[in-house]
């Protein structure tokens, strides 16, 4: 049996090897890509986001073990590299993960290890491809939600639910600079905090400033993750939003909107790649930043001229 | 008085404007960019990077003060959208910026209303360069150290502090992935309070655990930002840090790293508005993605056609 046989008859160890191959960019990754894609397109991909310490993979955790009940196949995949789900947390968080991993219905994918080299956000696109293309109905994507290339990791999602604390006061004005914008649910974690009630009146009532696009009203669940309390409620308010979404747009609208945007990232990762590799081998860079040092052209100038060669290049491939 | 003869007499509302300009991508900015690039290469690129809520906008601010005591000239470039450089905390706060900002010597901007657009890295570096022109000497860049744009800023820098504090035990974790490796110096704010001691420790051994590729030796500092206490210390730990990366290396080939890479950021960027603009107005590219959803091809496949057709595009200009 090959390993996408195995694949196709939902073996873990399989699933993990392929999303290992694709991570490496082994041989012939491209070619399965290509074949798993034509059974994706059915998960749901829900982002838990917001800022670190807000208690968001304690939620996923609770959200996958109510999820497991519910008989629901999910895959998880941590981008945060603070996440329990990573191994960077306390032992009894990492022992209660371990137990979830055993559940037949659910994978754990960890990004982490990538840190901050890059390829983050293609990383992550291909592993929910791939746990898609598995027949997961419900994927979760944990990123702390404070820089770029977390929130467009985010922005992709189906559904997004944006998590904060009473501590953090900030966290609304962090929202204002970009989650707010892509949450379709806040969660209001450590709910029995000091500062609850005041930081729900205050978004409230930042939410109510906001200039109204969609009559999709943002629900605000308070939760206890580690109390296991209102878990259910903040997973009634996704599906909610999963509903609302679907009411919204034809499916195969919500469908032609996902293949632009994957081929869109796939061209552009292809073109930066080819960039990178234009001008390592390119004599023409090397000569050019002599030239700028020298005070004797600038360096936007040299682009053009290396934009040109770059171009030649492409076209002759 | 162009707008350029009063930026070469060091007045601050040309330089506001032409910063303006260079972010808003007037007509004309790119040469503006290429006029002024002649006259950068000075200045001195300090980043000042953590996790949210460590009190990083405080230490840039006291280091601000100190440094307008010492006669430095500087800019302050505010990355953060939750920094109180950006209007986003604290009444007192601003209140002290706004204090810092009549200061002849200091020029204060914030990168904060880009949010999450895009853009990110690339206004910062050009905001850099316009300061570095102007004759800026040292060049604060405030960025919260999670993102992986964020990260990048701060790699871009010539010394890159790290600020963390006893809270966040997970801050150790998280420089694990990232933090750690761009790290000059250390910086352990808010010393007083519990758990700064057992910090240090651990910082220690992680730090003593690690392959050492160069011979410097991370000090780590510690402050009271708010009570002004450490400054100093810290000013000179980073000025140690300048001394010795040129001691290291000759200054012309310090230089040429930095053409290459301001080189590279600039064909890349070009590339990519290239490719955007090429995809919007491409028939195939709208043609492919129905036949994705038809099944009849997949998104790698139809990347493979439409690059071609972009090279073609590219060649043609």
């Amino acid at each position: 049996m090959s390993v996408l046989d195995k694949f196709a008859a939902r073996d873990h160890v399989a699933l993990a090897k392929i999303i290992t191959a694709v991570e490496d960019r082994r041989d012939g990754y491209q070619d399965l890509l290509a074949q798993l894609y034509s059974r994706s397109g059915t998960a749901w991909r829900i982002g838990i986001t917001g800022p670190p310490g807000a208690g968001k993979s304690t939620l996923v955790f609770r959200l996958a073990e109510l999820l497991a009940r519910l008989g629901k196949t999910l895959g998880i995949i941590a981008v945060d590299p603070t996440s329990p789900f990573t191994g960077g947390a306390l032992l009894g968080d990492r022992i209660r993960m371990q137990e979830l991993s055993t559940n037949p219905n659910i994978f754990i994918r960890s990004m982490a290890t990538r840190g901050s080299t890059g390829g983050l956000a293609e990383a992550t696109r291909d592993t929910t491809l791939v746990l898609d293309a598995f027949g997961m109905e419900v994927i979760l994507i944990e990123t702390v939600g404070v820089g770029q290339v977390e929130l467009d990791i985010a922005r992709a999602c189906d559904s997004v639910v944006v998590v904060f604390v009473p501590e953090s006061g900030d966290a609304v004005q962090a929202m204002k600079a970009g989650l707010m914008e892509i949450a379709d649910v806040f969660c209001l974690n450590k709910a029995d905090r000091e500062g609850a009630e005041r930081l729900i009146v205050e978004l409230r009532s930042v939410l109510g400033l906001r200039k109204k696009t969609t009559p999709w009203e943002h629900p605000i669940v308070s939760t206890q993750a580690v109390n296991n309390k209102g878990i259910t409620e903040l997973w009634v308010a996704i599906a909610r939003h999963h509903e609302y979404r679907q009411s919204r747009a034809p499916l195969n609208h919500l469908r032609e909107k996902r293949i632009a945007d994957d081929l869109q990232t796939i061209i552009k990762n292809k073109v930066d790649r080819c960039t990178q590799a234009a001008l390592d081998a390119s004599d023409l860079y090397r000569r050019k930043i002599t030239e700028i040092a020298e005070g004797r052209t600038n360096p936007y100038a040299a682009a053009t001229a290396l934009l040109q060669e770059l171009a030649d290049t492409l076209a002759d491939k």
